[in-house]
């Protein structure tokens, strides 16, 4: 038998944006083939028929199919821990959509029932793929400049929370639980250290149940902080990475990658720079630093990762790879994200959280 | 008498940076007159008495001096209080350079002498008349973005702390002292509202006893938020000025003023955005505002103001304009400058503060 040559099937339940989104990711992907769809939307099931997929009457006919392999849950988040759970006891691998759960209990649930099945339970996190996240900690990890200390990590739009259930509480919407879950992974992933403290104000500028947005300042017990902000309010955004280093600073604008590091210069000696006039006075301090003694320089591009996030997931199945999406670090960003919301209620600091 | 033709005669106390800065500021000032300096420093009074100013031997003397109207005080801030309240009894109008004095008692002291001598006591917060400020005061007052909700005003430079006293504590060092109080000053003209919480993170990345630099969040009772920062170890900037309103958002980058406003079309019905490709995925939320239903404008030249600081200054002792700078928005912004260091020593939000 030669493992590394099956196709896994996979069967879609939630077959709204990404969940058809998912068909078109798994089209390259050789080993996997999606075959089936279970959606409780009948538009949503008619579609997927005519896209040629098999149309499950029920969770029950999906998950009694023994020719599907992997489940992958497209939900709103409020019903991930039940189908999860569902989908791990009839013997499938699971792909789950993020945020994993809403909260850190119901991935608690899930992740002892994945340990009971031994099956192969994961988060597509893919965001943890991003070139411009993978700039970033390639730029930290290589000390480009220096010893990174301060990080802000911010992504802006101007359209307000995305349409249907994402505006409402109960399942699980609101911008901290939707891209503020992919910031705060990529933010875990950028350092060792635990974190200490957490300070959070949510935005709530467009009159919804949950957050528009959010700005949070995350303190790690080695000292880096991070701002992390998620804004659907913004007309003009503000560079998506920016990062500051005992040597240096980096700037990465947009998805474009377009940015810069401008460090010292290890072969000139410092150099006084002159005052500029700024407004009505004179300042050496907001001026720029000297052009002789540092250095401009391109932002470099990252090693691309060996195993893409399917290709890791077959291979956990497969038991040839360990997974990269640890169950683990979900549940971290999940308490992570229960900080957040804490310290927004409380309007207080979180200190020596030790997380 | 002809009072509008009066020449006023100033003496420097302090002729260090800032001391001399201000004879180049006086210079085409009509009827300020500088006629000499007093300084602890002997290089610095040889320096004054090579430019043609009375060297005085001691402050005993300058204050003895009937001719001298008015005393300008650009010591190190420890002294101020004392020196002002000298000035004060001695008769004389004073000028102050910024910070007023350290804390918010000492002003209190200076206030009561003022009232009790009658004589004008004002505070060279120079960086109202700032360009910078007065587009972004202007932008916000016309309401061309809508209703301002939130604002981030920065300066950010990698020169870190200027040389000698501003790196200790005991005379007034750190930077929320410095540039800080120039941007919490320019921060409450903004806004009639009062401050209901702060929280805040000092920068102490440069080993210095005092701070390098501060993020803080401000949270008006109206709802207001801002965000108010100033670095010395940043080698790429974020803009000076960064601004939400409810109809659009509004940058300015540089004391170039270069920026402009992005917001929506009144006379287009919202048209959605197209998804962007953004990393691994896809994003409409986080795609810019469609080009069709949003404008992108200049941004406005602010009026002239009509009094420049000396002006302004010369009026106010003549009784004929209000003073501009006035002192209990001087005793605001050095108590917002107590609830940031507290709020940083305790690292807490302080909320409820109706300051």
């Amino acid at each position: 038998m030669q493992m590394a040559n099956k196709i896994y099937t996979m069967a879609i339940v939630g077959y709204g944006g990404m969940g058809s989104y998912h068909t078109k990711l798994i089209e390259p992907v050789d080993n996997i083939q999606v075959t089936g769809v279970f959606d409780i939307n009948k538009d949503r099931m008619k579609a997927a028929a005519e896209k040629g997929y098999k149309a499950y009457e029920s969770l029950d006919e999906l998950l009694a199919d023994s020719t599907v392999d992997i489940v992958l849950i497209a939900t709103p988040n409020d019903v991930h821990r039940d189908l999860a759970i569902s989908s791990l006891r009839a013997g499938k691998h699971v792909i789950c959509e993020k945020p994993v759960t809403i909260t850190s209990g119901e991935l608690q649930d899930i992740m002892a029932v994945q340990q009971e099945t031994n099956r192969v339970f994961t988060v597509h996190q893919n965001r943890r793929w991003d070139e411009d996240f993978l700039t970033i900690k390639h730029l930290i990890d290589t000390k480009q400049i220096g010893e990174t200390f301060h990080l802000e990590s911010r992504v802006q739009g101007a359209n307000g929370i995305p349409g249907d259930w994402r505006q409402v509480k109960a399942p699980g919407g609101g911008m901290l639980l939707d891209w503020g879950v992919h910031l705060l992974d990529q933010l875990l992933l950028i350092t060792d250290s635990k974190i200490d403290s957490v300070w959070t104000e949510l935005s709530f500028i467009l009159g919804t149940e949950v957050d528009d947005g959010f700005t949070s300042f995350i303190k790690f017990k080695d000292g880096l902080t991070a701002l992390i902000e998620v804004g659907t309010t913004n007309y003009v955004k503000l560079p998506r990475w920016y990062v500051k280093g005992t040597e240096g600073s980096a700037i990465l604008r947009d998805w474009d990658l377009s940015g810069e590091i401008v460090r010292n210069n290890p072969d000139v000696a410092k150099v006084e720079p002159k005052p500029i006039k700024a407004g009505q006075g004179l300042t050496k301090t907001m001026a720029p630093p000297s052009e002789e003694s540092t250095l401009k320089l391109p932002l470099e591009k990252p090693p691309v990762p060996e195993q893409s996030f399917y290709e890791n997931f077959i291979a956990a199945i497969e038991g040839t790879s360990p997974q990269l999406v640890k169950n683990e670090e979900a549940l971290r960003v999940l308490r992570l994200i229960e900080a957040i919301f804490e310290s927004a209620e409380k309007r207080a600091v979180l200190n020596d959280l030790n997380l």
